[in-house]
């Protein structure tokens, strides 16, 4: 039983209710119904791993092996979308900043651990030298709940356009694939997660973009 | 054999034809051209079955091997195709009303035909004890071809945002859970499948809308 | 060997770099950054045969086997957004024409060489009188990147509304079923993705569309 298995459950609660949160918002923004909310959230903490399930071959996928997770970004949309029903001007006028900012740290930790996640997944099933493979199931665990979210409200997704997001997950990636056989599998997992969670909190107190053309301009 | 299983059948062909032309209507609204009707048709009526049958891992889906769906799915979207192609002003001034309450019975009985097939398929390949996968794949079988339509015609999906139509099939779906084991077969998929449609009934004729929060407001 | 495999694969680069092109092209017009833009890239070229893989059970889908194709997507993507980051004026003035004339070609004969691909892929899994399945995964493999990286960047799918382009696809495809068993496989591949290329190429020159509804007038 490796410590970041242990340590892995609790970044992906975070992660889960992150994600499930930053699902949830875009919902109650669009002026969509709690059923509305409670799919996004939903889909957007459990699309990654959903996608990237199906790809490998799991059938049906996990988050309908273990409902914990599924169940818990129910519980978080339903906390958020009932907190706005009751005390949107409260929470707009006096929380929204400050719970903004706690949830881009809890977010990059789910963006970490998530990512992780992915890679874990195909390595376990066998997948280990298949170096593109890992890479897309690592992003795709970490950005694909997203980009699902993003199509659900009808905008471009955020991650095609804005900061780095995906290119942290990347990086961390990255980084478990190069230190694989070389560190043990608790500081493999642990740096890479680490490696998303930085990177990924610098681009944001920078405001770091990756380039891109100014077509009409 | 089960008295349902064809009552079922006769069920399914008219939610066949009323997702099917519920997809053709909005990409003639769109001004989308033929193809794009008989394919919004089409995945209308069986998106949500092919999304099932993925998470299930059933390759290729049930779609490709019961073909007579997917031919009722396109003609019924030919016909509505000419029919606005040659009496439009006929048809938008004269029948449009009663087409569309048709329409919202049929439409109805085929929410509540498709939950309980979802069900069922997943009950058949044995997963009868995983109350959030049958729930889901009921769900997704009955409104997951909605929400690709309304994808694909650049929409936030309607069931995200107006009425009570998840929900009939979510109620559809907790009788069938709930009843199973206690009354027979017949009594259980056609008492699931009359939940589902009295509620969207009852939703359309006073209007009943889940709660959502006017955020900016 | 048939002569059809070598000349395949010529034709399947010719239509992953056009392909690729046409979805980066599109991410940077709508302004995404170069990760949007590879992203685009990719899933324009790789996405309909990776629709192709999940719903013929092939997991994980092709691409992941043999990566050539998404480095090449890749590179493709990289290439146009690096010219249009450093030379956008000089390409939009003087090249942009010419660019997107040759585009229509290459693009035209991905089309042709996709759609023979997914048919084959299919019937070497032993589908081979399932014509439904096979003239869908026809044409889901030569469409289908196109209308993911359409609903990536918020747009109604170019094929469900402009010109004859899905419908070349369907009549390479019925060629495809029409002539197995009476030419060799050599001419029944290369006669199928000629009657693609020639029917998309026809479809531009004179702007054929396909009839459609003008609902609103």
């Amino acid at each position: 039983m490796l410590v970041y298995s242990k340590i892995n459950i609790i970044l992906e609660i975070i992660g889960t209710v992150a994600f499930a949160s930053s699902g949830a918002m875009v919902a109650i923004r669009k002026n969509m119904d709690i059923f509305g909310t409670i799919v996004l959230g939903v889909v957007t903490a459990l699309g990654g791993g959903c996608i990237r399930d199906i790809i490998l071959g799991i059938t049906p996928p996990n988050m309908f092996r273990n409902s914990s997770y599924a169940i818990g970004a129910v519980l978080a949309s339903i906390v958020l979308f009932v907190v706005f029903y009751y005390k949107k001007d409260f929470f707009k006028a006096r929380v929204l900043k400050t719970y903004e900012n706690i949830m881009i740290v809890f977010d990059a930790v789910g963006l970490g651990a998530f990512t992780v996640t992915g890679i874990n997944t195909a390595v376990e099933l066998g997948y280990v030298d298949d170096k593109f493979l890992l890479i897309f199931v690592g992003m795709v665990t970490g950005i694909g709940g997203g980009i699902i979210r993003d199509l659900f409200s009808n905008e471009v997704p955020f991650v095609f356009k804005e900061q780095i997001y995906a290119i942290s997950s990347f990086l961390g990636a990255c980084f478990y694939l190069a230190f694989r056989n070389i560190i043990n599998a608790d500081a493999l997992m642990i740096g890479s997660a680490v490696v998303v969670v930085i990177t990924r909190i610098i681009a944001v107190k920078y405001n770091l973009n990756l380039p891109r053309v100014n077509y009409d301009s």
